[in-house]
C-alpha cells in the first residue's frame, strides 16, 4: 500500500510524528504536500479540507490517505499506522497504553504551540509578545517538569541504557519522544541545558541512531525547525527551569 | 464487568464525556471520586496519580479501570469503551472516524478551557483576566464558528431531523456533541443565542431526550456546570459572534 500524508510543507509540525512512523516502518509513501505537479502541493491541501464531498473530512492537517480510509487527527494516524507498520505491539491493552500516551504528547505538543500563540492561533507572535513571555515562565518551570518527569519515569523502568517506552521494542510513542526532545532542545536550549531527564536524553539518542531514522535525518525529506513551525525559537521566551 | 470511573467530584469536566457513555451503555460503574468511604473521594484519585507501581500511570483524570486494565486519556477511554457499549459501529473505518470525531471535539475543549486559563492552569482565573478578555473575542468569532460549523455539516448530513454524527444510531461521538452545545450555552449564552446550528441544536435535543440520558439528567449523578470547570460563564467573555 502506498500512503500519501497531507501536511504544510514548510513546518516539520505535527505531520513530524507521522512522517517518523512512517520512515522506521520503511512505508512506501508520498509526501503530498512537498511534492510537485497535479494534485500535490499546498492546493492538494487546501481542496482536501475544502472538499464537502468527502465521507470522513478532517478538521485539519496532518492527514493519511491509506487506499479508500481518509484519516485524520496525529494520534488518530498513529493508531492505523501502528500495528501496520509494526510499531507497537499486538496486545490491546499495549496499544491503548501507546495511544494514551501519544495522547498526553499531543497534550504536551498544544501546549508548547500556545507559549508563543496564547491569544490566538490567526494573530502573529509579535501581537502576543507579552502574554507568551507571561506563559513561557509557567511552561519551563511547571509544566516542562510535570510531562518530562512523568516521560523519564515510564522509559526509565524499561532501563535508561536500552529501554523504549513501551519495554525493549521501539514503538511510534517512542518516534514521537524524540521529535519532543528534539523540539524541545531547538526551542528552549537554556531550558533544556544540562537537563534533568537522563533516560529521555538517551532514549533521543538511540531513536535518532536506528539505521532508517539515521538515514531520514540526513535526508532532505527531514524538515528543520523555524519559526512558523510548533517549536520556535525565541530567545525571550527561553530561560532557566525549576 | 463493574467499571470504575475516577474523576473530581466537583466538575463535570473532561469525566463528563466518559459518564454519558456509561449511562447510555447502561453500564455498570462507580464513581469513584464522589464515593464516600474506604479507597474512594478525591484521595483515592491522587493515590493513584501518585502511584509509582502502576504499569500504566494516568498523567490526569479521567480515568478508567477496567478489570486488569487502568486506561486514561478521555478519548482514549471512549476508544475503548465505544465497541463494549454499543456506542459505535463495528467497522474500523467507522471506528476510526467517530475517534477523529471525538479528538476534534477534545481539541476544542480545550481552547474552550483555555478561553479562562491563557496563561497558565495554575494560576486563577482573576490573575489573568485581561488576557482571558482578549482570548474570549477569538474564541466567540473563529474558533466556536469554524469547530461547530464543521460538526453542523457532518450532523446535518444524516440528516437534521433524526440524524446522528455516525448516521442513524447514536454513538459516544453524539453524547459528546450533546455536552459540549450544553457546556458553550452555559458558558456563552449571548454568542450561543439564536444559534446558527440548527442540526447541532436538534442533536442536543435529541440526546437529552434519550430514555437513559434523561433520567441521567434528572438524577443527582448529573453535575452541573460551574465556575470550577472546563465551561465556565463569565458575563465578561461572552459576546456576539460572528
Amino acid at each position: 500500500m502506498r500512503y500519501e500524508l497531507y501536511y504544510w510543507p514548510s513546518v516539520p509540525g505535527r505531520g513530524e510524528f507521522v512522517r517518523l512512523a512512517l520512515e522506521e516502518g520503511a512505508a512506501d509513501y508520498v509526501d503530498v504536500g512537498r511534492e510537485s505537479g497535479r494534485g500535490t502541493g499546498v492546493r492538494a491541501i487546501v481542496r482536501s479540507l475544502e472538499d464537502r464531498k468527502l465521507d470522513h473530512p478532517p478538521f485539519a492537517p496532518p492527514f493519511l490517505k491509506a487506499g479508500r480510509l481518509l484519516i485524520g487527527q496525529t494520534a488518530n494516524i498513529l493508531l492505523y499506522l501502528g500495528p501496520r507498520l509494526g510499531l507497537v505491539p499486538a496486545a490491546e491493552s499495549s496499544r491503548l497504553w501507546a495511544h494514551q500516551l501519544q495522547l498526553t504528547i499531543a497534550d504536551f505538543v498544544d501546549e508548547i504551540h500556545d507559549v508563543h500563540h496564547p491569544i490566538a492561533a490567526s494573530l502573529y507572535y509579535a501581537q502576543q509578545k507579552k502574554e507568551s513571555r507571561r506563559r513561557s515562565v509557567h511552561l519551563r518551570e511547571e509544566r516542562i517538569p510535570k510531562f518530562l518527569g512523568y516521560f523519564e519515569r515510564i522509559v526509565a523502568r524499561s532501563g535508561a541504557a536500552t529501554g523504549y517506552a513501551l519495554g525493549r521494542r521501539v514503538s511510534y510513542v517512542d518516534l514521537s519522544l524524540f521529535q519532543l526532545m528534539a523540539g524541545l532542545r531547538y526551542a528552549f536550549p537554556q531550558a533544556m541545558a544540562g537537563s534533568k531527564y537522563p533516560a529521555l536524553c538517551a532514549l533521543h539518542d538511540r531513536v535518532a541512531d536506528r539505521p532508517r531514522i539515521a538515514s531520514y535525518l540526513e535526508s532532505p525529506r527531514r524538515l528543520g525547525f523555524n519559526e512558523d513551525g510548533l517549536f520556535r525559537h525565541y530567545p525571550e521566551l527561553d530561560g532557566p527551569t525549576a
